[in-house]
């Protein structure tokens, strides 16, 4: 009988460009870590949280990987105490999908823990009431992929649908994150209420576009799909230097650049690690020349989600 | 040398219910018969039409066929005099790309009787001209497929960007006609100028479930990104008891069903041809029991395109 799992879940991008709230994928690396554990004492309790800066809370009721255990612990009503250990890998607030992968690791190791074999919509149901309390919505772009690895499309909320995509081998993700905090609700308030008709064709136009590249390893259509003609532009004027950093990137050979989840992290797509290598090397001088501090993550697609350590 | 080439040209659904202006496809029949001769005498000369009640122009400066054919000669620089047969095989303002279908037939005969070897993106080019003739704007969604054949995604306009997508070998379409007349025009009058973000959001969760259903040849996804929450609602009101056609058709078995291009025609997409009989008859059931004169057609997907007879 295990008594204890470590759990890693993987940081995410989402919306992708032209996806706005149905896109994502995850990345190999940053990721938060879990410890969870049984204990004779009932509920659960959250012992500590390193990489956080002390900010994150320590009551369960507050925090998304307690608030997701706790929704995982109702469902399979379960009595058996636990106690949670989070390693913050990446800054709060980043636009990587930070408080959910928190939530998947939390959920997955749960599942492990108690040998109670639920289906990832399972968990995922349980992840999106902790997305909630932790951005103020129930958004599944960050805690889909990071719970089932790889590119997802969220065709609907109500009802839930996910959807596997298939995508190339060789794509890889170049993450330039400025070390400032935006918070998801106030970006989110920073979004138009309408948008014009035409606006929207031409994004669905380039998440088709987008779609169907992924699925046809067409690198070339990923390129020219990868435009966001709703979110980025409002967006963008609150991450210092997005317009140089996103020239530099696409000089330097990137397939795309846009805005990862509500930011303030930039990501890049591109084709091979070498090409991703080239772009970070481009993006980050620009914070460097202008000493912002700042973390550089370059990574493949991580197929698999969750795992244990 | 040829002095003489016959085309047929596939009528084409556009729009495929969420993929407003950006998707299309092509279908067995109906389509348009084009013959083109080389004559002695200059310019180009429209010598008959069948088909159209002698509703169309003879005049080539305001025929789709005419100004296609136009835009391919100087294109070329070609002085030969060439007169046109055109036989119309669907109704005027049938929301199935009547006039794409005969400008296709033209640039396809043209490209072989003068032996130009003009690849598709350069006769699409001269058939955008030719849908501004004929719909006041130059819509690719209808002239796209109908050239191309199969299932297609407009990316974008401007650059115009063109892909074709894979579907599944299995799958049809059912197509009923109510015999009015909704011109083109008119029903773009009726659309929303802004929409809400979020029925933006929503409907390219469906454009891009609809992509990844064809590409992964997953029936049951397609039949679930079938959906428009935007065109449908507002043009459904003119076409006679749309919604009892559709409700018919979802029952029957349709995988979905809305509405070809700017209507009236009403499309349902079926696995295999048994099912695709089975919706035509209920959907046409409707309108004999009203007694509205319609066309009924079941056809595969096209996947060749224009092609000589």
């Amino acid at each position: 009988m295990i008594s204890e799992v470590k759990v890693f879940a993987p940081g995410t991008v989402a919306n992708v460009g032209c996806g706005f709230d149905v896109l994502g994928f995850a990345l190999q690396h940053p990721g938060d870590y879990v410890t969870i554990r049984k204990t004779d004492a009932e509920g659960i309790r959250i012992k500590k949280i390193t990489g956080d800066e002390g900010k994150l809370p320590l009551d369960p009721d507050k925090n998304t990987a307690g608030v997701a255990a706790n929704e995982f612990m109702k469902k399979f009503a379960i009595k058996t105490g636990i106690e949670l250990e989070i390693t913050k890998g990446m800054s709060l607030g980043s636009g990587l999908g930070s408080s959910a992968a928190s939530a998947a690791a939390a959920l997955f190791g749960l599942n492990r823990l108690f040998n109670t074999r639920a289906d990832k919509t399972t968990l995922l149901l349980c992840g999106l009431k902790a997305e909630k309390v932790a951005c103020g919505s129930a958004h599944a772009d960050n805690i889909a992929p990071s719970l089932l690895g790889g590119f997802v499309l969220i065709r609907s909320y109500n009802p839930l649908d996910i959807v596997s995509l298939s995508f190339p081998e060789d794509l890889f993700c170049t993450v330039v994150c400025p070390l400032i905090k935006l918070p998801t609700k106030k970006m989110r308030k920073v979004l138009p209420k309408k948008i014009s008709l035409q606006t929207a064709v031409r994004q669905w136009g380039n998440v088709a576009g987008l779609v169907a590249g992924l699925t046809k390893k067409d690198y070339d259509l990923i390129s020219r799909s990868l435009k966001d003609f709703i979110v980025e532009p409002k967006r963008s004027k609150f991450i210092p230097f997005f317009q140089q950093v996103k020239s530099r990137a696409l000089a330097s050979g990137a397939l795309g650049c846009s805005i990862s989840g509500s930011g303030p992290s930039i990501f890049a797509l591109c084709q091979g690690r070498h090409s991703a290598d080239k772009v970070a090397a481009s993006m980050a001088e620009v914070y460097k020349n202008k000493n912002i501090s700042h973390k550089i993550y370059v990574s493949s697609v991580n197929r698999e989600g969750p795992k244990l350590c």
